[in-house]
């Protein structure tokens, strides 16, 4: 775990490799699991591509933001290019492993807006067509049904080893328990 | 920022307190925002709910599960039940907050799964009616259309503040401008 001190000196502390679990939220975590890491994401998909743009946007220390960066064109999810030579400036463009991250923020404004804005929302989504505000609602492709339809289900996949296995089956076994809501 | 040390400790660190800022998705981090927190709310839609049931899941240490429960408890994510008085056992139930999070980590397990699993997916979201494997896409309910859909904007909602709106404002102006892709 990567922690920021309030010098703004940042350290490593040791931690579970959540990348060595199989689970598949887990996996996503260890690569975007930190604020400012999902606060650039969020400002990449606005448009942002400068290093003063986010730093902008974000009010963090330049040496944060740095790192921030780098560590993200290092999980794949942005790419650096370089835009001038004299002096030499680099932008920061969305991957399409970054793009598909866009549905995790999108859901998280959506609860945000509908759990923490008692004064009413801030930042909304709208349909510039309508004027509508979007509702966001994860569904599956192919049916269409919503994902909450206990008709959904997780399984073990392919690659599923024996640990992910028995925990998928424990969790349905104990799940399933009379005496559970 | 609580920190966890290899020795279990934790500590806050001094850092930017985004729940004063307006985005919904800095709000949102802010009450989960921290990789136990969000593997706790994955296995409480797996329907765990007991505490040895999610420490046999995640394999963390007591006193650290302890604590982010409470603060899921206290986030307004969780609510906390007796269900036995000699011994006192206690029982973690979702509420409607807290069920209203799921489209954020299945939202998670789907880029998981697209971009974090070379060696095939372990855990998979299937339709038991039809044993087709679930895709994930966020749509607007009213609409039907994608959200990826760029017909879809941000803009300032009713309770946006002179900076917020700014903020919109300046990322409109720059993620227009031309020599940008």
């Amino acid at each position: 775990m990567k922690v920021r001190y309030t010098d703004g000196q940042e350290a490593i502390l040791q931690r579970t490799n959540l990348g060595n679990m199989q689970c598949p939220i887990a996996r996503s975590l260890e690569r975007v699991g930190e604020w400012w890491s999902i606060l650039i994401m969020r400002d990449a998909f606005y448009g942002l591509t400068r290093f003063d743009e986010f730093q902008q946007s974000l009010q963090i220390a330049p040496n944060i933001l740095t790192r921030r960066l780098n560590a993200l064109v290092e999980g794949g999810l942005l790419e650096r290019h370089q835009y001038s030579t004299r002096p030499p400036r680099y932008e920061y463009r969305l991957t399409d492993r970054g793009r598909d991250f866009r549905p995790v923020t999108q859901a998280l404004l959506a609860w945000g807006n509908r759990h923490f804005a008692p004064e009413g929302t801030s930042v909304v989504l709208t349909n510039t067509e309508t004027g509508d505000l979007a509702e966001p609602v994860l569904v599956d492709r192919k049916s269409g049904r919503e994902l909450s339809d206990p008709v959904f289900r997780l399984a073990p996949g392919p690659a599923a080893d024996e640990r992910t296995k028995r925990r998928l089956a424990e969790i349905r076994r104990q799940a399933a328990l009379p005496d559970k809501r």
